[in-house]
């Protein structure tokens, strides 16, 4: 079969899916990250009324014309409004109301003097005022920041902290959101041991299984972790066709390639799949198989652990964040000027690691080989190794993608 | 009392509190973000064996010499090795093994060849191979990854994705990491009314809590929500006072300004708190006020919705990224140039919101006043305006406080 293209196979994905649209209510604090699934509305005025700024005096201003500081004009204070109070009392000329920062302003009042600059007497409730005010000075009107059956956000916008204080303004404690996608994770390898076991000769400990659940759960996904399973095609068949019923996608590692034990080719059969493609024109990842049975994809990465993530974060991303409406937050493709350098030729596309900052990407690492996981730390982007390239140099421009 | 700087107020919390060092064991999945509190040095080679990069065969290269395209060597295959084999047969000269993808080179053999390079008679089992092969081509050496004893991830650094898939390499399934801090947040206001409550009149609904919160929740902790309190200085001092044992730190909103209201003064006094400062010199979030008792922290915001934003970015975040030995992330501090404007002439040094983007801090906003909350949607970024600033204008050059 022949190799496609990184592009090629990435269309041919999309196409295969829509973005979900089960939709769930959640509690403002647990939608953080979720993709909102209605246009919220203000329910109400916000502010609810008139409400003072500040610490002070409410009156009408028509009562401070002439105020001068030789000629204070008198007020009767009649009453105190806190926060929280409520005053349906009208007010009546040269009269006022002490009122305190976020109280209701009467009806009547429009402006609001600040406590410290007037004289007030607290035996007789006499208030002295040395100067003019204009109308609504210090003064918060009713619907100032939200009115009624305004659009507050829209649909498909992805919630931020921002919006859960906003949306707590508004009284609203539940929203409804886009459920996100169920993933399912599942590691092929008889070769492969759970971490925290003892390792038997000829074994390796299962990486790629944590690397992926990790970076879904970075991404704001809670995978679903398959227990492991050795190569024979038979049980994986029945358990993928049995788990892929509960699930949206589901990604496997391992058993794609040549050899042997090599038997997601023969699973896929058996499942009764559609196979879409195998094997594309990029270096590490190049046996990657993706297949599709009741509208469902699965996505079979390499089993090598560097080719493994590339295979995820080429193809796996972009599914999920479109499967979730952007919830889940594609890679990004930018430029970098490299530091360091790469000095393997190869005849395919290749996709190496490296760190990226400030337009920099740093090549420095020696450990490039795909069966090579630790020097995956510190490491936030893949670059692009143009095919024939004979090195990258300081300096080079190169097609960065960022996967942080 | 003076008002005092940020900078001071700031170096006051600071000094007061160091990181905090509890420790406890989290499951590598359950330990993303978390700030390890161990050297992780490696428990083994990685691989745990010389290994075979391809599907092919395995044998010694000094058995290839002279082998060309009209004068093949031939050897007999003795044994096939899959990933997950251990095979103790020792090579012998002219013998081959057919080899998987990630398994157990055997002792004696030094290279592998890929299959589809060679002609292998199944019948016989004969390989003949036509070229020379030089020692350790295509070949993984036992640790080549990693050797025991080296130093995998030292202590302090912030566990990330790619950690997790190093670590579950190695075996290593638990992990020290430091607790984070428990922290409280307490609203004070008998104005206040929960979201999904029904509004009475004078009330406003309750927001700075779930600004706080969902602050919180996006840096990666899970804030402690008090139930709100109303205007009363001795239950609240009473509460305070058996809350903080189990807290590290506490944050409250409202009752920190003059009025009849503020109640936050007295309740430091009854709690016996050693008051830090109240009032810095900047605005909105003037009335400030910090305490200390028992070695804890209280942060005591304003009531007002973006000023207490930005006292919580400006105090509450770096107390936090020290407490949590940076595993929650502070504010960044870069520079930006001004898109839009801002107009408002302010004798005090004055924050406003903003969106930065790309080296552009964007201020198209109209509704900067503090009691606004609906236009904190999209916004991700402080811009600091100094005192006497006439106005912001398209170009300028500001610092700008990033709170994503």
């Amino acid at each position: 079969m022949e190799q496609i293209s990184l592009e090629c196979a990435l269309e041919t994905l999309l196409e295969k899916i829509q973005p979900l649209k089960n939709v769930e209510e959640k509690y403002i604090l647990d939608s953080l990250g979720f993709v909102l699934a209605e246009d919220i509305l203000s329910p109400l005025n916000n502010p609810p009324f008139n409400r003072s700024p500040l610490d002070g005096f409410t009156f009408n201003n028509t009562d401070t014309i002439g105020a001068t500081k030789d000629n204070p004009i008198a007020f009767n204070v009649i009453s105190e409004i806190l926060a929280g109070d409520f005053c349906d009392k009208k007010n009546l000329s040269k009269e006022a109301f002490r009122i305190m920062t976020g109280a209701p302003i009467p009806d009547g009042c429009n402006c609001v003097i600040k406590q410290e600059d007037v004289i007030f007497n607290e035996e007789t409730k006499t208030l002295y005022v040395d100067r003019e005010l204009k109308p609504f000075e210090n003064f918060c009107f009713l619907g100032e920041d939200l009115k009624i059956d305004d659009l507050v956000i829209k649909q498909g916008e992805i919630i931020t902290y921002n919006h859960i204080g906003v949306l707590a303004s508004l009284g609203i404690n539940t929203i409804k959101v886009f459920k996100k996608p169920k993933v399912g994770v599942l590691s092929l390898g008889s070769e492969l041991t759970m971490p925290g076991k003892d390792l038997e000769k000829g074994k390796i400990y299962n990486s790629n299984l944590f690397t992926i659940v990790s970076k879904l759960k970075y991404l704001g996904v809670d995978g679903i972790i398959f227990p492991p399973m050795c190569d024979d095609s038979v049980s994986v068949s029945n358990f993928i066709s049995e788990e892929l019923k509960n699930i949206d996608f589901l990604i496997t590692t391992g058993g794609v390639s040549v050899g042997k034990k090599d038997i997601m080719h023969d699973v896929i059969k058996k499942l009764g799949a559609n196979r879409l493609f195998w094997k594309i024109n990029i270096q590490p990842g190049t046996p990657v198989l993706a297949s599709e049975k009741d509208g469902k994809l699965i996505l079979s990465l390499s089993g090598n652990p560097f080719a493994s993530l590339v295979n995820f974060e080429l193809l796996g991303r972009p599914v999920l964040s479109k499967l979730s409406s952007n919830a889940i937050k594609n890679t990004t493709l930018i430029e970098g000027v490299v530091r360091g350098g790469f000095n393997k030729k190869s005849s395919k596309r290749r996709f190496i690691r490296g760190y990226f900052r400030d337009g920099y990407i740093y090549l420095n690492d020696k450990k490039h080989s795909s069966g090579t996981i630790s020097s995956l730390i510190g490491k936030n982007a893949i670059v692009e190794v143009l095919p024939g390239t004979p090195y990258l140099s300081e300096g080079d421009k190169v097609s960065v993608i960022l996967i942080d």
